[in-house]
């Protein structure tokens, strides 16, 4: 038993570390007058076409930089490009959500005295990304309407812990048969501090309430 | 340093003890007869309705039982049971996928010589259950077309891993801008072995193919 003592190895527990490093995040950004904001939701909710959406609404008023998180592949990254932001594909190899390690070694690769807003698009999970804070100011969680009217009830953490829930292809409430008000209580009874947006990335319907929003609680950071 | 040593458990690596426990399950059901098909997808992709569907054409030929996977809650699982079919209601607490000892200790719920197939719905996420063998003899893969088309590329893990992938809601095709032949050529593109359905579970369409897929599959094991 002795000589096998050398092998093991005391590690700090994952929560633990990664609470440190987004608390250091956050003194990073404090310090900068930088306000960062997580997109979080399912595959295909809509995280990137909602992002582009508010970038086009916000990039004439901020200088906004973007964290593309994917297990693999960049093609969400050169969507953001070719709006000639400042984007980072941060490819996670398979991991099921973004830690806050990543993002502080992230951070590196922008001008943080020149950027107001962050964007980061978490992995397409409802699960686990609820479950690490990366450092951020502002926690966006997205329900597309085809998803179904029983998703805050089945992953309840995620719309616990989200400061504005949106209910995303509002279009389509036409084919699907999703009762939205029934989703606002559900979300109400977990958390009385959550606002839900209803909107539609394709026809813009909603979005302008959410670019208020987001404004509102941004502008204290960011001093314009 | 010597007296905490106490504290310090060795224990088996997660997937290792995984997968010794998925061939445990393994052998029972090939000893019982009893098939055993994984249901994977995203949250909203149409996993429940889908077994739904799946057992209303099989039930009258096969004895049925069923495990529904969740993170918190029971209403699919009081969907299955309103269908005269044994289920277990399988609540993982909060973790993002099912393990095989969860599903080892369940079989003992049912009465394994009079039951032909069992299916699995496992957690809606298109990451962690990929990772997880619970021992199944059939691999289900779902992505509904609201999802979009990018997903097998994003996601390789758990679609070049399935013996069928379904494109879900295929009836939406109208509403939604979605390349089925190009996901399929994502498909396979990672795997040879993998068949791909085009189905629709709320108008039936592409569902009688799927069926006797899985028949053709299981006709072996189950010896009817």
């Amino acid at each position: 038993m002795e000589g096998e003592q050398m092998n093991i190895k005391v590690v700090k527990q994952i929560a633990e570390c990664n609470e440190d490093c987004s608390n250091a995040i956050k003194e990073i950004l404090k310090s900068k007058n930088v306000y960062l904001i997580n997109v979080m939701g399912s595959p295909g909710t809509g995280k990137t076409s909602l992002i582009i959406e508010l970038i086009k609404k916000l990039k004439d008023k901020y200088n906004i930089a973007v964290v593309e998180g994917d297990i693999a592949g960049q093609v969400d990254a050169e969507k953001i490009d070719s709006l000639g932001i400042s984007v980072v594909q941060l490819n996670t190899d398979g991991a099921c959500h973004i830690e806050a390690i990543s993002i502080k070694n992230i951070l590196g690769y922008f001008d943080l005295e020149e950027i107001d807003l962050i964007f980061i698009e978490n992995i397409g999970n409802l699960v686990c990304p609820a479950e690490f804070d990366i450092g951020e100011d502002l926690k966006i969680a997205i329900l597309s309407i085809p998803e179904g009217d029983d998703k805050v009830e089945k992953y309840p953490l995620l719309f616990s812990t989200a400061d504005a829930v949106v209910l995303n292809k509002f279009d389509m409430m036409k084919c699907f048969d999703f009762n939205d008000n029934k989703v606002e209580e559900d979300i109400k009874a977990l958390t009385s501090s959550s606002h839900v947006f209803r909107i539609s990335s394709r026809t813009g319907e909603g979005l302008s309430s959410l670019v208020t929003f987001i404004e509102e609680k941004a502008k204290a950071r960011i001093k314009k």
